[in-house]
């Protein structure tokens, strides 16, 4: 088959012929892929920044679609999460340490596989596993937001911050976005948005948040020194989901704004197979469409990452696997 | 009625004559105060380190024990919480702005009046309110701490912290605790604590970690740098409640730590007029009795002071009112 593979650390994804995979035990399928879509993760890993990575080559990819005895299928990219809330100690996530959907074809769980959501493409059911599952989690297991609370959602260009802003806009939480980009603020707004503010501006943040009366709900991406920023957006008993940490380790974190408040920081990653089905069911329901910034061909995978570390991407970079 | 005064911030306690307190409305009426305890509160107003203290002299004080229509009573410290979950924006602490329990009378609405438990004397009555609430609410409310679980207790000298152990220990969970002094955590062992380590020995804290496999619940009242060790030491899905920051800010806070082991960080401070209630039914139910560390006269007041500055105590320091 073809596929793209990371031969090792810190080198471009390479195009080319691999083996074909081989299902490790009898529950496992092979599923021809159709579509694959990038994710941090991805980006991450190529530059060392996860652990276990002692083999190569590897097939990145966490999120695909594509079809399995004759029927369209989108991917759940848990490996071992198990039956509770909480991941288990086994739990791994598709692309790493198992070969992933960045090739056309990959070896897979069979519940694993679901069927493809009727009202999406191929190209945006591939863009909906890994963000889609993370989005649901953070703002509805772990922060609880509810129709009409006050929601601001940070670093709107990420795949899982604009699927939150869309799922947040269909239940009719009063959705508000930050972003270091005034373009991508006008975006979600396009996309019903209430308002934004660019985090380089503390003024214009916490402007935003004296507008609004403060938030009830945060879901932020970032950490690093703005996450102080956040909290202190908040209201009282606001929930703040964090699921990354691309700013570095939060600090000068006040300790009264947060009793006082009575503040709630919510660590986040993934979600159970059970939130993966409530979440397709959910999109189904509302009709939400992930936005795709771009398509590429699985030849030119090596793109996505650039696009991805350029930071300029407003949704998902999806690959079309021929 | 004689009364402890702050006369201006920064001034000892001065025990002298005031005048009597007048009910401000129909459902407050006068309790006479036969023993009051303190809390860091009281220190912290004395430094000015709350705001919205314009005039003096003031009567400090949460937490009192007395007689109301011949019957022993306790009293609640909530001033408008509210009905909700959270407090409302009106919501006050007995103590400030509203004259406290230093003194022979208060004047408090009748809602703020409950039975003495019937396990306690009226100096032990006197130390549950404040600590009381706030470990009841920051353990089973806001971590929700069930048997079996493992909960550090930080610092643990502090009435809260006391209080919270003493709880942790009578439902069943295993507890350990923290402490900058190797005495008190040999008195918390003594108290039913399976063991504790010294937070300023960092080595000694990972191994306490280490040795009992993570912690499901932190209580902490801190922050400052020591807080991201403590989230280190947590397992997957754990809560950590904060209800103080005598440490300061929170700093090099790992957001990988948040986010992969899906922490909880939960800022928490006093509690609800239902959480006061059902605090005193489990102290009742359990047999719990606060750990009393010292007794003064009330014109002896400002050593209380001093000994909460010095950081000695274990458990609460009482007045006796004449």
């Amino acid at each position: 088959m073809k596929a793209l593979l990371l031969k090792e650390l810190g080198s471009d994804l390479q195009y080319t012929e691999a083996a074909d995979p081989v299902p490790a035990s009898d529950d496992m399928v092979i599923v021809e892929l159709k579509a694959a879509a990038f994710n941090r993760r991805d980006y991450w890993i190529t530059k060392g920044m996860y652990k276990g990575i002692d083999s190569f080559p590897i097939i990145l990819g966490s999120d695909g679609c594509g079809e399995y005895q004759g029927k369209q299928v989108v991917l759940c990219p848990n490996i071992n999460w198990g039956p509770g809330y909480f991941p288990s100690k086994d739990y791994k996530i598709l692309g790493l340490e198992h070969n992933g959907t960045f090739a056309q074809k990959v070896a897979i769980s069979k519940k694993n596989i679901y069927p493809k959501p009727a009202h999406l493409t191929i190209e945006q059911a591939a863009a909906l596993p890994l963000g889609g599952l993370t989005a649901f989690r953070a703002l509805f297991s772990r922060a609880g937001l509810r129709a009409g609370e006050k929601v601001l959602i940070s670093g709107v260009g990420g795949g899982v911050a604009l699927i939150a802003c869309q799922m947040a806009i269909a239940i009719g939480a009063q959705v508000y976005v930050s972003s270091g980009s005034e373009i991508k603020i006008q975006k979600a707004i396009e996309l019903g948005a209430r308002g934004g503010a660019n985090y380089k501006n503390q003024d214009q943040m916490k402007k935003l948040a004296s507008d609004i009366g403060g938030f009830d709900v945060v879901l932020d991406s970032a950490g690093g020194d703005g996450f102080q920023t956040l909290l202190k957006m908040c209201n009282t008993g606001a929930r703040v989901s964090i699921y990354g940490g691309t700013a570095g380790n939060l600090n000068n974190i006040s300790a009264p704004n947060l009793f006082f408040k009575q503040l709630s920081i919510l660590g986040s990653t993934m979600g159970s197979d059970v939130e993966f089905k409530k979440m397709l069911e959910f999109v189904h329901h509302y009709n939400i469409i992930p936005v795709v910034d771009k398509q590429l061909s699985l030849e030119n995978g090596q793109e996505g990452l650039n696009r991805l570390e350029s930071g300029n991407q407003f949704g998902k970079i999806i690959l079309n696997i021929p």
